[in-house]
């Protein structure tokens, strides 16, 4: 194995993984099946644009995890991952994107030599790395495996920070602080979008405090006007108009670790509607954030910010929030807890999340959120940006 | 429907719609769930970053396709394809990242409403965005329709480009251009990796010619000394090192149509073993591109590479190169050719890739990539980039 810089001790990996074991024994499952490449990286260090094709961590009952993945990449895996070369197992590159052989046929093999293909093996069923596909030829394949859906079990595992992802996480916080200081001062009308995204991604890459930046899970999202009641458009390079909201949904990453946070600007006068919506969400997010501590439940954070709105008479019909921190594209969310009716998990201190109180009707849209974590007592925002809409007359 | 500018003719779009229902009779498939964004996008114009939640467009026997996805991004779908208000349609927000529930269970309702639950259905089984358990979830609730695998029918009807498609590589290929240009300027001992990568996102979204970049399917790659033995690794903050190689595998883009193009920058005096593989690479490339040309195969421009490089010694177990085009995160890859040995795909013109020429060997790596459009009568680079190792002494 080279010398290499892992973000976090040995000792934290362990830890990582012995959770891991305690949940697989729970679901009765004895070899896990990663594909989630921000479960992978959580769980073993490796990091790589790699996921674009077929690879997988493999948590056995006892030992080291397996990377198994593309050859080409098995550099990588030795670059990145704490694991021994004794475990790090590559394809050959005829199984890349064939209409005749798939790589969960060769991964078959490497189980069945291991003597791991009988064993109840739990896969991350709804996961975008996990094709009907792949499922369908470890099936076809491993014809003694019991198969079990673990979606989302790493994903639990990585609900409650350790104190170094918090470190992560406020230094992406210092980034993303960067990010909206940059955008407050060069949004004019007239500057083409493109060249405002590219003020944002060199702020956001730049970094704070000495720390350099790395690449966010989502593209900047920064609709203008009517644009801006579809949630999930990124930009053009037609020129800012005056008399038009936009909002900028961005995220400061460090260490793939994510502090998201959105505002929201008006170029002009608002009109009074919009500093109405406005003041429901800002009441609301206060309202939200009272209610955001340990003992209480994901749900009474949306209820609480989906109360204010009602009360201005304004209806969100999604949910206002999610689990936040190490990830991959396409999602900077952990795809665990929700902040919406009927999700019941209990806030615990370390937990964090992207406090996601955007609002788009039919004609505009406007973001204005912050990303929390649980204290001992009550929460904190990670950063620290004027929350409020900008105005630029 | 709001007045909305697409990226082609809606004479473009019907063609692209007509093509695709000739492979769905061909292959027996009456209706087809499109799960691939690139895809999506190609046949409706559908754009934005909504892709981490499932969603498709179906293409039923006749009439126009239908959009479904999240319902908050319906207004995106609206906004961004030719889709009239009928065939949009939006699922409720509770079918997010649920446990209980999943959106294919939603669609399948949706099918049944209009009479296509019974129809022999085209899924893209092996897509990032298809994942077994919305295959599952389709098997159990559609119990009628006879499910079959349509993992690229859409992709290779873009095999073949339009004029108005290239009209976006080149413009691409214009941006990667200045990219090149500002890494040459930029790169030195001592330079933050980080920092290099802000001038290379600068560069890539300013654009040129007055047309601004959009966001590649693959983030900036550029590893240096023994990490670039690995092709994947994208970057950290640590100063740029006198002694080593570093590879930049990066795109232009325009309107997601991307133009991939790899340099190799050496700071100092570079070893003779690597001025060698420079000299097989550049060679080897001058015989891919002979054989670059309609009526010769995919496999020919591998076998005419591969067979220099083996005159100097050097082994490239893996493919080299690719379908290039229109396309979203993770790949820039259209997934359907392949330049290697078996793939026996006829070149025909305006068929584009990326002739993917790096090496990545044992504690070293070297990219001097081209992206190619076949031609009349031979082969074009897209990009005028000085195709050699650049040496920064």
């Amino acid at each position: 194995m080279p010398d290499i810089e892992l973000n976090f001790s040995r000792a934290e990996y362990a830890e990582r993984l012995a959770a891991t074991r305690r949940a697989m024994e729970t679901a009765g499952i004895e070899l896990l099946v990663v594909s989630d490449p921000s479960n992978m990286a959580w769980l073993t260090g490796y990091d790589g644009w790699s996921f674009y094709v077929h690879q997988c961590v493999l948590v056995p009952p006892v030992g080291e995890p397996v990377w198994f993945g593309r050859g080409q990449d098995a550099n990588g895996a030795r670059r990145t991952a704490y694991i021994g070369e004794a475990n790090i197992v590559g394809y050959p590159d005829h199984y890349v994107q064939s209409t005749e052989r798939h790589p969960m046929q060769f991964l078959a093999g490497v189980l069945a030599e291991r003597g791991w293909d009988r064993l109840p093996t739990g896969v991350e069923l709804d996961n975008y790395w996990f094709s009907a596909a792949a499922y369908l030829a470890l099936e076809t394949h491993l014809p003694n495996a019991r198969m079990k859906d673990a979606t989302g079990l790493v994903n639990w595992q990585r609900a409650v920070k350790s104190a170094r992802e918090l470190d992560y996480m406020r230094a992406a916080a210092r980034i993303v602080e960067r990010m909206h200081a940059r955008i407050a001062d060069k949004v004019e009308p007239g500057l083409p979008k493109n060249e405002l995204v590219a003020e944002i991604y060199d702020a956001s890459l730049r970094g704070a405090d000495g720390i350099g930046g790395d690449y966010p899970a989502i593209v900047p999202l920064l609709p203008s006007g009517a644009d801006a009641s579809a949630p999930h458009l990124t930009w053009d390079d037609r020129p800012m108009q005056a008399g038009a909201a936009t909002f900028f949904e961005i995220a400061g990453v460090c260490k793939r670790y994510h502090c998201p946070l959105s505002r929201t600007v008006f170029l002009g006068k608002p009109p009074q509607y919009f500093l109405d919506a406005e003041q429901a969400v800002l009441e609301g997010m206060e309202a939200g954030l009272d209610a955001a501590r340990p003992g209480n439940r994901c749900e009474d954070i949306a209820a609480a910010f989906f109360a204010v709105l009602a009360q201005h008479g304004i209806v969100k019909d999604n949910r206002t929030g999610y689990s936040i921190g190490l990830s991959y594209p396409p999602d900077w969310g952990e795809r665990t807890m929700s902040l919406r009716a009927g999700d019941r998990t209990e806030l615990q201190p370390n937990m964090t999340f992207h406090f996601m109180t955007g609002l788009w009707q039919d004609d505009w849209g406007m973001e204005i959120t912050e990303s929390i974590v649980i204290t001992a007592t009550g929460v904190e925002c990670l950063a620290n940006v004027p929350r409020r809409l900008l105005i630029k007359d």
